[in-house]
């Protein structure tokens, strides 16, 4: 551990930031980790973006579930993103749950958890939020900003924002937009939230949270996470009990015992609101729409390098998106170095062991330096 | 017309049922529509079997939405399935909701509604319900077992179960078993439904019914019913107000509006027990396991010739479930011929307008007769 502070949940008080959505958040607060030394010219910096449901907890325990960081393969001493060379910066996005300003906050308006009343927030506006950070820890430019699925989008948001202060931008199994696929699952599950009496309109603070509508939604939304060949390697149809169907409407199969859990233990760490937030922020994002129709034109102004990666079984952001970012990174003039990996896991395989990833991201952010 | 009782409603009283489950349905009856006219012979009679959420309104409107029969442009006068030529015979599934018995039928041993009283079935209960149906018509050989989806289940399962009854079997978008996706998503529906307060362990017939949970149970299914690349093609990320984002969580996108609707309308014409015995009908069928673990076994007493066809985008029962049929259908010297064709709706283009379809199934019945 090069940083004694390693692990610990840290957050900072930013002031205000205006949104995109035309509303304003007068005190946002960011939590995050960083994990090994920033250099005194605090040129080593690397920021990681978390997808959806994840959060700060990159490289060390998380605090509720005592589960390791959710990307302790590739972050640490020796590994991939390598904490003895890098100084790596990891935020719960605004919107979330982990410590960062979400509609489970206080609203200073009112004293109470802003629930609903909180402004819908942006991929935009996380980075900007992210962006404070940096100013707050006294860093102008990062060696790379680096994420996977959502965070992959926040990487992208960056270059496009921001388009000095990165020299590296790696996008794993992402997408420049939502889809009207990605938006529909989105719908069903805030639809399941939102279906839950419990929810109340988001006013549930003091109460009993929509964990049953909760669990529906990260069901749904699992499955997309996972291809079917490996839902099918996995469990195929095998039966909890061995021994024959019990013709119910318990768990029979493995699949919906694995399922169901995936559900409930969602809702032990996630909080309802939050994930409607971020999943209108997801559906929201359309980074060529945000640049007069033409994706190109979002990295016109970037000084960066691009490593973008997808996965040949991820049929939730599938290769053809990378592709096209890949397009209009060329039409731009940016470089780009492009890998469609295999893998059995589908969307997941990002967050899964891959010694092809960890070259190319090894090997990428080394040529960066 | 030919049959002056064209889309009457009808039922029959077939007596008692043993199910593969263990249990016994003491009193089933079947509510079935007939189209064209059976000859003397009795030797003219296509039985079409039709899907999860489907009915006997075939080619007649609908009693309750008062919509087009669901398949009246591949079955009439002249049309494919030829009412000219054949006596069609649509009848609702057991476990249904559409007048054969199901979950929401009274159980005769309470006086009320059997709710999760009812048994679980089984694709084949199904087929034994249809084959004492076929005896109570006095016809002992269908020139046709027609289906799609969970009936083209049917339409194996009638070929493994009652060889010497059919001479021929068309088989659309369909598989001889469950995948672990596909049990996932209904488990997904599944559970929307039962945390739905209102649902109240089934017995929700003299109150309010669970139509919140069924509403998210469908959204999640229709989406695995039609094509990414449909999704885009028809609604892409179109908002609803054309002119901005609102920046809230009613329906922004063309597609969640749809979703929604999809959703609602579904909870006017179906009961949210029957969704939850069919889906497990589905989810337990496993042609193979019901014969040694082969699935050619489950062919080699049929006397039938088989006509098997996928989608190109079907992604809920893709091309290799069907081309897995074909293999045990040659293993076991069944004639068959199999087709994949091309379409933008996945799923659902079994339902819809398709040319090459109607020429396949036109071709085939004529041949087979």
């Amino acid at each position: 551990m090069t940083d004694p502070r390693h692990g610990l949940d840290r957050k900072a008080a930013l002031g205000g930031l205006a949104l995109d959505g035309g509303g304003r958040l007068d005190a946002v607060e960011v939590a995050y980790e960083t994990y090994g030394t920033l250099n005194p010219q605090a040129s080593n910096a690397i920021l990681v973006c978390h997808a959806l449901t994840g959060d700060q907890h990159l490289a060390s325990a998380h605090p509720r579930t005592g589960k390791p960081g959710w990307w302790v393969r590739m972050v640490g001493p020796g590994k991939p993103i390598d904490t003895d060379r890098w100084f790596v910066i990891c935020s719960n996005v605004i919107g979330s749950c982990l410590g960062s300003s979400g509609p489970a906050s206080i609203d200073p308006a009112t004293g109470r958890p802003y629930g609903m009343n909180f402004p819908v927030i942006t991929i935009r506006d996380m980075v900007r939020a992210q962006a404070m950070l940096l100013d707050h820890l006294g860093i102008e430019t990062l060696t790379a900003v680096v994420g996977g699925s959502m965070g992959g989008m926040q990487a992208l948001s960056w270059a496009a924002t921001f388009p000095d202060r990165l020299r590296a931008c790696v996008v794993l199994a992402s997408a420049a937009r939502h889809s009207a696929q990605n938006i529909a699952f989105h719908e069903v599950g805030r639809q399941a939230i939102m279906a839950d009496p419990n929810w109340a309109n988001g006013a549930y603070y003091d109460g009993t949270p929509p964990t049953a509508g909760l669990a529906v939604a990260r069901m749904a939304a699992h499955i997309t996470y996972l291809s079917e060949a490996g839902l099918t390697a996995k469990f195929g149809r095998s039966l909890q009990n061995r021994t024959a169907k019990t013709f119910g409407f318990d768990a029979d199969f493995q699949v919906e015992s694995y399922l169901r859990h995936q559900g409930l233990s969602f809702t032990d760490r996630f909080d309802a609101n939050s994930y409607l937030y971020i999943t209108r922020a997801l559906d929201y994002f359309d980074l060529a729409e945000e640049h007069g129709g033409h994706l190109a034109n979002a990295f016109r102004a970037s000084k960066a390098r691009f490593c973008v990666v997808s996965f040949d079984t991820d049929w939730l952001y599938p290769t053809p998106e990378s592709r096209s970012i890949v397009h209009a990174l060329n039409a731009a003039g940016a470089p780009a170095s492009f890998v469609e990996l295999s893998s059995p896991f589908g969307h997941d395989a990002f967050l899964l062991e891959n010694p092809a990833l960890d070259r190319v991201i090894a090997g990428f952010l080394g040529a960066a330096a």
